[in-house]
C-alpha cells in the first residue's frame, strides 16, 4: 500500500534513494521461458542515463544493471527477478545545503509533512533516479510483448510543437538525435532551445508522444482498470508529469460525435482512430497512441527565494548538474511504463475466457 | 484482477449491467463510527440520474439506492457496506437491433474480442450506468473526508471554454444550471449549444474541472501511487474520458522552470499553485485542481454505416434517449471518483509514521 | 484491506450481517463462457442451510440465492457476478438481551474493541451466516474446476474418530446421513452423540476431512502463496476453525525422512502420498487431502456467567435455535473454500509460462 | 500474483535462489521514524544460519544482511527497505547430479511441471534459504511491534513431546540449547535423538510452538483475514510445514462447548484461554499461541530409488550437509512470520475507526 509496486500479474517493486548504496527492484510474475536479451535491457538504461549528450545533465553514472535472481542460463525461470544498480555517485556533501531547506516545487517539504524525516541527499526517494528501475523492468516487459512495438518520442519542447501525427514520422530515427525528436529540422530547433535555456540557468518543459503497434484486440479490463486508465496512472507516476491524453484527447472534447466516431471497415479495423486503439477500456487492435506533458525541471541555477524548515526565508541557487529539459531522457521511461502496463494486461487477458 | 474494484484501503467493488436486475456494489474499508447522511448520498445520485433536465437523456429511472449492510442505526460499523440500485428499465427488446451489430466507437466489438460473449442489452457492463455505483461510494467517501471539499463543474462544451480559473468562480452556483457551469452567461451558451446538437441528432464533448480544498499536507504515496497518478487513473476509468491534466497541466509543458516554480510563503503555503496542490505525488495543503476531457457520446441519432459480427456492412441509427452531452451528468461522477481517491489516501496516510 | 475479499484472480467479496436486509457478494474474475448449473449452486446452499435435519439448528431460512449480474442466458460473461440472499429471519428482538452483554468465546467484545460499535443482532457480521455467500461462490468455482472433484466429510465428532483413510471410504455416500459421515455405523454413533449433547444444552466440536482429486500438476505459487498455505488460510477463515493439517500433518512431524518420503513410480506418480498432493507448494497431480478442526459452538443453552460492556458480572443463557455441532453443515463450506482456492490457482497457473 | 510478497500494509517481497548471486527483499510500508537496532536483526539471522551447532547442517555461510535503502541515519524513512544477503556458497557443481533427477518429496518435479524450467542448483527458489529474507523482515517487524513479544520454541522432535504448556516454561532459556527447547532435560533428549538420526543418515520432524504476548485487543479483520487465518497462511508458507493449530487446536475439536468457552473476568480478560487470544478473528488481549508441524527433511543420506526427467528409475543418495532436523533453525523463522502478520495487522487496525 506504500505504493512502491506497479502492476498486478507482471509486477515491479522498486527501492532505493538517489544517494544510497544502490537502487533496485524485484519483478514478480514474469512468466518462465523467456529468453532475455540482456544487452537490450542495458541499451534502454543507456538511453535514460545521465551524461549521454550535451542537452542533459552532465552527471556521470554508468547505470549498470546487475541481475541477482530469476534468470537461469539466460532464460527466465518464473521466479522473481531481483536486480540492482549500484549508485556510484554517493557524495552526500553536495547536498548539505538543502538539508534544512525546502526547494520550491520539489518534494522536500511534502516528504517532511508525510514522514517527518527525509533522506535529503539528492532528493532521496523523490529523485527521478528511481525511474532507472522502471526502465530495467520495462525492457524485460518489452521482450515479453514480443512483436508489440512501443515507440516514444519528443513531440514538443516549450512552445516548439511537432505538428505532424505519428504516422507521418519515421520513428526509427527517434534516437538519431539527442533530443529524440524524429523530425530532423524540429530536432535542431529543440536542441537549440534547450541549450539556450541551459545557458540562462533555466529549464523548460515538453511533451512525449508514444505509439504502441500490433496490440492484439482484447487487452484491458472494462471498468476501473481500463487499459488507458492504467496507462494514465503509469504516466502520471513518472516524475514531473502533469497531463495525459490518448486518442483524440483534449481535442476530442471539442468535437461532435458524428465526426468523432471511428467507422468500421469490413475487417473490423476502423477508418479513423480517434479512439486511440481502445474502446470501452479494451484494445481494439488499432494503434494505441497517447501524449504525456512534462513540466520544466524545478531545479534552476538562477537564485530563488525559498524557506527552510523553520519557516525562515532564504535565497538558494541550484547547484550541480541538472537536466535543462527532462523530455529527451523521459522517452525511454515513457516506453518502459507503457511496456509494464501492456505486459500486465497481456497476462491478465489470459484469464478472460474459460 | 478483473478490474471491478477501486481503491486499496477504502475499496469499492461494483457489479451490474445496465439491463440486468440491479447494479450495486460493496464498499470495504469504510471506518466504523461514521454517521451517514443518507439524503446527501441520494442527492448526489439524483445529480447523476437520467431525465433530470432537457439537456440530458430523457430516460426515466429513479436510481434509488438501497443499503443492505454495514450501517447500523445510521452509523457505519466497519463491516462492508453492500448496496444496490434496482434497474427499473429492463426492456431488453429495445436493444435487439444491436445484438449482432457493432456500434462505432462503442465497446461492442471489444467485449466480444475479450470475452467471446456479451450482454448486448443497453451496453451491458460497458454502460455508463455503472457509474451510479461510483456516485454512491463517492458520496460516502465525501462524508468521511469531512471538511475537505470537492467541487467539479463544466468548464467547456465543444469549443465553448470557460476562460476563468476556478478561484474566479462562485462554485456554489454550479448546480444552479442544468449544464453545471458556474458562470451564468457561459451556462446559457453551453445549454443552447447542447440543444442545438441534440436537435441535429448529434452529440458533443466537453471538459469538467474539479477543485479539492482543505486537503491536509501529506496525502499520496511517492512513487507509483502518487496522489495525482491515482486521480488520473480514477478519471480515465470514467466512460468517455480521453484526457487528464492537473495543476499547470499541458500548458505547464510549455513553460520555463523559473516561471513554473511555486515560491514559498513563510507559512509554507505557496505564492502560486502551478503544482496543483501536489508535489512529488504528495499533497502540500494547497488546492488540488485538475481538468478532465470527455469525448462526445458515441450514440448519435444520425444514420451511420457500421458492421455486424459477420463483418458485413450495414447502416444503423441510434435509437432511444441518449445524452447529447455527457458532461453535465459527469460532474458528480468526477467528484465521486476524486472523493474515492482522497478517502483512500486519507486512510493510507495513517500508516506513514510510527 | 478490511478483509472481506478472498482470492486474487477468482475473487469473492462478501457483505452482510445475519439480521440485516440481505447478505451477498460479488465474484470478480470468473472467466467468460462458463455455462452455469444454477440448481447445483442452490443444492450446495441447501446442504449448508439451517433446519435441514434434527441435528442442526432448527431455524428456518430458505437461503435462496438470486443472481443480479454477470450471467447472460445462463453463461458467465466475464463481468462480476453479483448475488444476494435475502434474510428472511430479521427479528431483532430476539437479540436485545445481548445488546450490552459479551457472550463467552463469541466475537461480541472483540468487535467492540476493534470498531467501537457492533450490530449485535444475531452476531451481526461475525455470524456464520456469512458463509452462505462462500458456498454460492464455491459452487460456481466447482463448475469452473470441471473434472477436479472436491469432497469433504465429517471425520470426527468429539472423541468419535473415523479411523479409516479417505480412500477406504465411499465418499458418494457422505450426504446419505445428516451428519455427513460416509461410514454408516460411525454416522449413527455421531448422530447419537450430537442428539445427546443437544439434549444436555451443550455443543460439541469435530473435524472435517476434504479430498481433492484430479488436480493437474503445477498449481500453486512456490513461496508465500503455496497451494496448501492458501488452503490453510481458507479453512482458518471459516468460523470456529482451530486447526488445519494436510498430507501427513501433525503425525508427519513424528516421522523419519526415510519413511516419510514419497518414492516415485516411473510415470511420475508416487507410491505413497504423505505429501498430500503438494510438493514445494505446487500440486503434483496426486490427491490433495487435509483435515480441519472445528471447536464446539460457543452458544450453549446452559446458563453461563459472563460480563456486560460495563464490566459487570451477570448470568446468561443461550436462547434460540443453535447448532449443537457445526460440523455437518460445515462440510459444504469446507468444500467451497477449497474450490475457491483451487479456482484461483487454476487461473493463476495460466501465466506461469510464456 | 506470483506469490513472492507477503502482507498488505507491511509488505515483504523476496527474491533469490539458493545458489544465485544473492537473495534479498524489499519491505514496503514500514512506517517512518522507527529507530532500528541492526544488531538485533543480524542476531535473528544468526539464529537461523547454517553451521551454528552440531545438530544442524554444517554448511558455512555467514548470512550477513546489507541494507540498501529506506534507512537514514539509523531510522526508517517510510520508503522501501531494500536488503540483500550475498550467497557465499555458490558452487553449482555440487548439484549437477540432480540436474535431471527428481528427488523424492522435493519440489524438483513440481517446479518443472509448473515452469518447464528450473534452477536445479541447491533447490533454487524452493530452497529454505529464502527464509533468511523472512527473518530479516521479521526482525524489523518485531521492532515495530514494540512491547509485543513473540517467542517460539521447539515443542517436539519426533515422538519426544514437551508435555507442558508454554506458561509452565521459562521461554527466556529457549536459546540456551542448540535445539531451542526451554526444558533442559527434554532438550538433552531431543539433541540425542537428532544426533542419532543424523548418524543413521536419516532426518526427523518436529513441532514449534509460538507464544505472542501483550497483543492489544482489536487486531485482525473479521472475515477472510482473521488474525489466525493469516497466521496459518504465514506458517504453512514455511518450507516443510504440514499443520497449524492455535488455542485449543485439534484437541478443541473433541471438547464440549460448556468446557471450551472462556469465561470472562470483570476486567475483560478470560479465566481460561482456549480461544488462543483470538475471538472472531480479532485479538482479545490474551496470549496468542499456536503450534506448527514440520515434516522431516526430505534429503536423506541413505540411498533411495527415484526417477529422472525421462521417467527412468535410478538410485540416488543425498550429498552435502543437510539438516537432520529442521526444527531448531525454524524457531526464528516461525517468530519472523508471526511478526510480519502482527505488524501488518497492527497497521491495518489504524483504519478500523474514524
Amino acid at each position: 500500500m506504500a505504493g512502491n509496486s506497479f502492476g498486478t500479474l507482471f509486477k515491479l517493486t522498486t527501492y532505493g534513494e538517489s544517494h544510497g548504496i544502490a537502487i533496485g527492484g524485484v519483478i514478480d510474475g514474469c512468466p518462465a521461458g523467456l529468453e532475455l536479451n540482456l544487452e537490450a535491457i542495458q541499451h534502454d538504461l543507456d538511453r535514460r542515463k545521465p551524461g549521454q549528450s550535451n542537452i542533459v545533465t552532465q552527471r556521470k553514472e554508468s547505470d549498470t544493471v546487475q541481475f541477482l535472481s530469476g534468470i537461469f542460463e539466460g532464460v527466465t525461470t518464473g521466479t522473481p527477478i531481483g536486480f540492482q544498480i549500484v549508485n556510484e555517485n554517493q557524495k552526500s556533501r553536495d547536498y548539505s545545503h538543502i538539508k534544512e531547506t525546502y526547494r520550491p516545487s520539489h518534494a522536500d517539504k511534502t516528504y517532511d509533512d508525510k514522514y517527518g524525516i527525509r533522506d535529503y541527499r539528492g532528493g532521496g526517494r523523490s529523485s527521478a533516479r528511481e525511474t532507472a528501475c522502471r526502465v530495467v523492468a520495462g525492457a524485460i516487459a518489452k521482450q515479453l510483448l514480443n512483436n508489440i512495438t512501443i515507440q516514444a518520442y519528443t513531440s514538443s519542447v516549450g512552445n516548439l510543437h511537432l505538428n505532424t501525427t505519428y504516422d507521418q514520422l519515421d520513428l526509427s530515427t527517434t534516437d538519431d538525435t539527442a533530443v529524440r525528436c524524429p523530425d530532423a529540422a524540429m530536432a535542431k530547433e529543440m536542441t537549440h532551445k534547450i541549450l539556450e535555456v541551459r545557458k540562462a540557468g533555466d529549464t523548460i518543459g515538453g511533451t512525449v508522444t508514444c505509439v504502441i503497434k500490433n496490440v492484439p484486440a482484447g487487452l484491458g479490463e472494462p471498468v476501473f482498470d481500463k487499459l488507458h486508465a492504467d496507462l494514465a496512472k503509469a504516466m502520471l507516476s513518472i516524475n514531473a508529469v502533469k497531463g495525459f491524453e490518448y486518442g483524440s484527447g483534449f481535442h476530442g472534447a471539442t468535437m461532435n460525435g458524428s465526426a468523432h466516431n471511428d467507422l468500421y471497415n469490413e475487417d473490423g479495423t476502423t477508418q479513423t482512430n480517434l479512439s486511440g486503439g481502445i474502446q470501452g477500456g479494451i484494445s481494439n487492435g488499432m494503434d494505441i497512441y497517447f501524449k504525456v506533458a512534462f513540466k520544466p525541471v524545478a531545479t534552476v541555477i538562477q537564485p530563488q527565494e525559498t524557506i527552510n524548515k523553520a519557516g525562515e526565508k532564504l535565497t538558494m541557487q541550484g547547484k550541480g548538474r541538472h537536466d535543462p529539459c527532462v523530455v529527451p531522457r523521459a522517452v525511454p521511461i515513457v516506453e518502459s511504463m507503457a511496456a509494464l502496463v501492456l505486459a500486465d494486461h497481456l497476462l491478465r487477458a489470459r484469464t478472460s475466457k474459460i
